[in-house]
């Protein structure tokens, strides 16, 4: 691990003694108002100090004209004060020598040049005096379990049974974050902790989620994420949360570039490649959601508390063969699958369903229920049981259960049961308002549409099924022996940022990483040439060597299939007559020979540091594969073997690899292989910004860089 | 068009006189009873005659032994008597000259092989004695016209202004149908008819659908589809509803091979190719949309007779940055564009919003709303207005408008713009019913999630360009000169089912329909070879031309880049010899000889017949891409010119046709030719149940066929 993510001193922030709001109001509704009256309201036990030179008293608390004139220690300052005298107060606290601040205050980076330059001496006063900021423009944070609400738009924590709190949540945004509060615990999510980090000047996404991640507490952590600048604490913490297999989901805006762009310039964060977000989210099993709906369905089956499907065989008990056959489909698609029932599953339906009825899988209870209701509880019980089944997903028709005793016996039946169970209700736009909250409340998860129930069953399936992976691919030992990363330091020695390094010293890199070359040397003249050719033998390449070219085939550097000495001599002029022409004065550090290599096939690895998460290497297909049908897999170093394996595995092209067409399959394992080098490389050596070997040739045994280029 | 598809004599199920209901039962919870009394209480003005020998009366009506006593004419019988007793009864309705028959019973086909007897008796008698049969096993069909619930499960119908009775629907799941008929009906949506369809053992989801798509009073048509039989009628049912503008909407099942099966047994419907199904929806403007929730809400956007989008420029409004740039992102995917507002819609927000809110796209009202909830409604008016928007999209924060005065102001909004304009309700799982409901009554479009709300408005856009695009491309002029059919009759007399056609067979047909073929020749000896090669010239590449061997490379039977006649000499024993050994005994129609061909790239053009939809045609690339890639495109025949456009350009790897990495374009006016003449020869000729030319070989300028097979 490259740093320590989790910094103990933040819990002050979250459980701190004593807290004054600075900028109190008596009206309840402004945010110096909010915070005095609902830390009272939500019970909290440490000392509240309202500070306003307006007020004597703000409901029935004694108001202090400034924070200096506060009696005994401050841990938390709420700042709520116009954006012309945050400063001035941000003095007021360092002397007072406040432990953190949280700044409710907006007109900051987020309104233009002039609030930047605030924020800037913002950073610059809590840095110097130690103290942790939340925001500016922050709506504060809040923890349920210290009845703490520190910040505007939520005025009322979730109060009963502390153990039914299991849910943290961080937003980039202060309204949707308040929306996503609210509705979830309307519909019975009981949250630990809620944070609106605002512009993060201080305490970033990744602190706030690394804190929640470690805290006890927390069962499961969740955010609304637009992007971050620090990338490498987010996957360092996003490992935090694998290792404690502590589920993490997140919202993240930005798929596209426009919006990606609406977000950065809302956080002040980096625009980011979505592509790589998308890849780190795989790696460590953080499950991404499209908006409020899914993220609480996500929570009302994790809220639960109990196991999370074994496998992906789904059970279906719908009321119509129709939608069950559109629950089926949905299923497949979400990565389920719809099995058979055993003999015995199918003779206990076949007693209890009408003749028109299917006993099969899914089982159509047809609309006999529309007079018989209890038709679709005891298929419910049978299916639960049968051993082929992983979860069940139970439809249920706004209406019908109006009486609540069919959802007594569904709650009832997910009581009993060690599977995961379901309800979708059908149709309910309108209707079954009171039926879902019934469920909820009752701890049974249970969607409003038939999408939202596949898919997030798709999603813990695909969760549980990832950190079992996880776990198993422990096992998988791929030790890169031969590495010589001293040898690199002294080639790379001289070099400067944005250098391009020739392909020799490129290629002398990939070697000192135990990467195999294909058979060649370079030659400065033309007797060299041919000995090096008589030394690997006919046909050979020969393609120019300098660091000046870059698009040898461009330049007219390249001859393929030269068979004879003579064929060697001319070509050998040729490209430095070609060369000589295309880029005069070109330093030349001489002509490679390479070994023509039969058969095998070209494949693609690189590396490109993003600016949000340094590192990445890319793999694909070498040809038109990645640029024409940008067809080509993506992960954040380092890289464990099973992203390596899953980079291979994942390009739409990868029959290509396992022998398409009778062709005998490519040695995959050497691929890993050299990813791994690749990506160990690129860790160790982070000022090598671009490394491309194109192509890497793939045989049945083995594999040969033919081709590499580097950047500083 | 091959058929009529619209049948007028199917007006009378839909607008009958009167009716027989055989079987009726007091009990109006019985399928037998609800339609004797549900007839009554929907205002039904003809006549209605209860057939039941155990009563005198029902519900004031007089009751009959049998149909044959009833006085006068019967045009439609409702049969709800058990399954073993159908038979005898259908005999008593033909005998009566009852002109159309709903058997509700079920037990039929969907049961198994005694069903399935009993099943074909009937359409015997019913074909026999013309009635029309819709069922067995249907709910039975409803007109909110004319007060027509002749089924059950649906016992009130509609009542109100017929003018907002605008919907027609087609279902073969009767519960599922049921279902989406009363939550649509409780939001807002008004129905003509609604039709559960049953085994389809007589009248098909085909024919209902063109009744509607056919009748004045319906303006938008739709169905819950799992597969049909008559793909044919289907393709001309949509043909004519994209011709009249009418949009179709349907939900089908079966994107899935698991799935589809479930259907097919359910329905007895083929299981088809969803992939065809696609296509054709495509190519028909058919709306599909994933379930219930998703139809209403496209219907929300129909029903109120506004205009659709006239691009595909959107303006979003949200009280969250968040928010904004979630539903951002779900626009981009949906194929929306979130454009910069004008300089004077810009300056309008500024004047009225915070200082850290935002006046560009989209716009953030932020938290303010909370205290000022007129800021949502002020920017919604002045982006209407943007001369650069087509649509808005207004996020409505559930609890905020429940004094409904904000919501006048967007029901306001929404009647004084020409503009399309949704609103999306944030995260309200369970907020919002009544506010949902208040819009939706007022005729405004509205969905409860923003993932909802986004989709469709990019269907409905999608639909508003794809109709315009449509009706342009019929300009697009590709008359297919130089067609000789009458030469594709002789060359295939005497050919049979079954028969695999030789290569040069297949290129004469080919020929015979203007498809440019490479410079070769057919030699039966080496002599005539060598004189071909002479003429077209070296270098050529010669293969065997027998019916008995289709993968010639696999028989050793093709030699290329042969440069002499020497080499021509060698190859051509080699040749005949390997295909002798490969295959001894094979009838051989020859050797071709063909001019090897330099550059251009290698495409696919194939038919298939779909056991649904009859011939299809597909294109891609050649060499892995279809395969290996799945990398293709489809479309139903016939093909328009629009159609062979896309075909080209939506499938991934075009860009290798449009001059990749300098490379010059190819010559794609050329490949489309190819495809129309294609899909002409599949539609003359359906008993060529394949063609593949493979490659097709195209230049910067023309094409060539280089190989061709054709299976009868």
């Amino acid at each position: 691990m490259e740093q320590d993510v989790f910094d103990k001193k933040i819990d002050i922030i979250f459980n701190p003694e004593s807290i004054a709001i600075i900028g109190a109001s008596a009206d309840p509704a402004k945010p110096g108002g909010t915070p005095v009256s609902s830390l009272v309201e939500n019970g909290f036990r440490g000392n509240v100090y309202p500070v306003n030179p307006g007020y004597e008293k703000i409901g029935g608390l004694k108001c202090y004209p400034s924070i200096e004139f506060v009696p005994g220690e401050v841990d938390v300052a709420i700042i709520a004060v116009p954006a012309n005298r945050v400063v001035n107060v941000l003095h007021e606290c360092a002397r007072k020598k406040v432990k953190a601040v949280i700044v409710l205050t907006s007109g900051f980076s987020e309104v233009g040049n002039s609030g930047r330059e605030m924020q800037e001496e913002i950073v610059r006063l809590t840095k110097e005096s130690g103290m942790l900021l939340c925001g500016p423009n922050s709506q504060g944070i809040f923890n349920a379990l210290n009845g703490m609400s520190a910040g505007f738009a939520i005025s009322k924590l979730q109060t009963g049974d502390d153990n039914f709190k299991f849910y943290g949540f961080v937003s980039q945004s202060g309204g949707f974050g308040t929306a996503i509060y609210l509705m979830s615990s309307e519909t019975g999510i009981g949250f630990t902790y809620f944070v609106s980090s605002g512009n993060e000047a201080g305490l970033s996404f990744s602190d706030y989620l690394a804190y929640m991640i470690n805290d006890k507490n927390t069962k499961v952590v969740g955010g609304y994420l637009e992007g971050v600048k620090d990338g490498r604490k987010l996957f360092h913490a996003a490992d935090m949360a694998l290792k404690n297999e502590k589920p993490l989901i997140l919202i993240k805006a930005g798929r596209h570039a426009a919006a990606a762009k609406a977000a950065a310039s809302h956080t002040g964060s980096l625009v980011g490649s979505d592509s790589v977000y998308t890849s780190f989210f795989h790696q460590k099993a953080i499950i991404r959601v499209e908006g409020i709906e899914e993220l609480t369905t996500v929570l009302s089956v994790l809220a639960a508390g109990r196991p999370l499907p074994k496998g992906n065989r789904i059970a279906i008990v719908a009321s119509s063969g129709g939608s069950g056959v559109l629950l089926s489909d949905k299923c497949v698609s979400a990565g389920l699958e719809v099995v058979p029932f055993t003999e015995i599953t199918r003779k206990k339906l076949d007693e209890i369903l009408p003749s028109f009825g299917s006993s099969a899988n899914p089982v159509d209870t047809t609309s006999q229920i529309l007079v018989e209701p209890d038709l679709l509880l005891k298929p419910l019980k049978i299916v639960l049981d049968d051993t082929n089944i992983d979860m069940v997903i139970y439809e249920h028709w706004p209406g019908l259960g109006r009486n609540f005793t069919l959802l007594d016996g569904v709650i009832e039946a997910a009581n009993a049961t060690e599977k995961t169970l379901m309800v979708s209700m059908l149709g309910s736009e309108l209707l079954g308002g009171e039926e879902f909250q019934y469920l909820r409340t009752h701890r049974v998860p249970v969607a409003r549409t038939q999408d939202r129930a596949v898919r997030v069953l798709g999603h813990v399936t695909q969760y549980s099924r990832r950190i079992k992976e996880i776990r198993a691919a422990k096992d998988i030992k791929m030790p890169l022996k031969n590495i010589d990363s001293n040898r690199v330091k002294r080639l790379l020695e001289g070099t400067k940022p944005g250098q391009a390094l020739s392909e020799s010293l490129s290629k002398q890199i990939l070697l000192a990483y135990g990467i195999p070359l294909a058979p060649e040397g370079s030659a400065q003249n033309l007797k060299t040439a041919l000995k090096i050719a008589h030394d690997i033998g006919f046909p050979v390449a020969i393609k120019i060597d300098s660091p000046d070219i870059q698009h040898k085939t461009d330049a007219g550097g390249v001859k393929l299939n030269i068979n004879t000495d003579q064929e060697l001599g001319a070509a050998f002029a040729e490209i430095i007559e070609n060369v000589m022409k295309y880029k005069p004065g070109a330093h030349l550090d001489g002509i490679t020979v390479q070994k023509m290599l039969k058969g095998g096939t070209e494949c693609i690895i690189g590396v490109k540091n993003d600016e949000v998460f340094g590192p990445t290497v890319l793999f694909g297909l070498g040809g038109v594969f990645v640029e024409a049908l940008e067809d080509f897999s993506l992960r954040v170093c380092p890289i464990t073997p099973l992203d390596a394996r899953e980079m291979v595995s994942e390009i739409r092209g990868h029959r290509l690899l396992t022998g398409f067409r009778g062709a005998p399959p490519a040695d995959r394992e050497a691929v890993y292989d050299v990813i791994l080098r690749v990506s160990q490389l690129a860790m160790d050596f982070k000022e090598l910004k671009e490394i491309d070997i194109n192509p890497l040739v793939v045989f049945q045994q083995g594999v040969c860089a033919a081709d590499a280029l580097m950047i500083m």
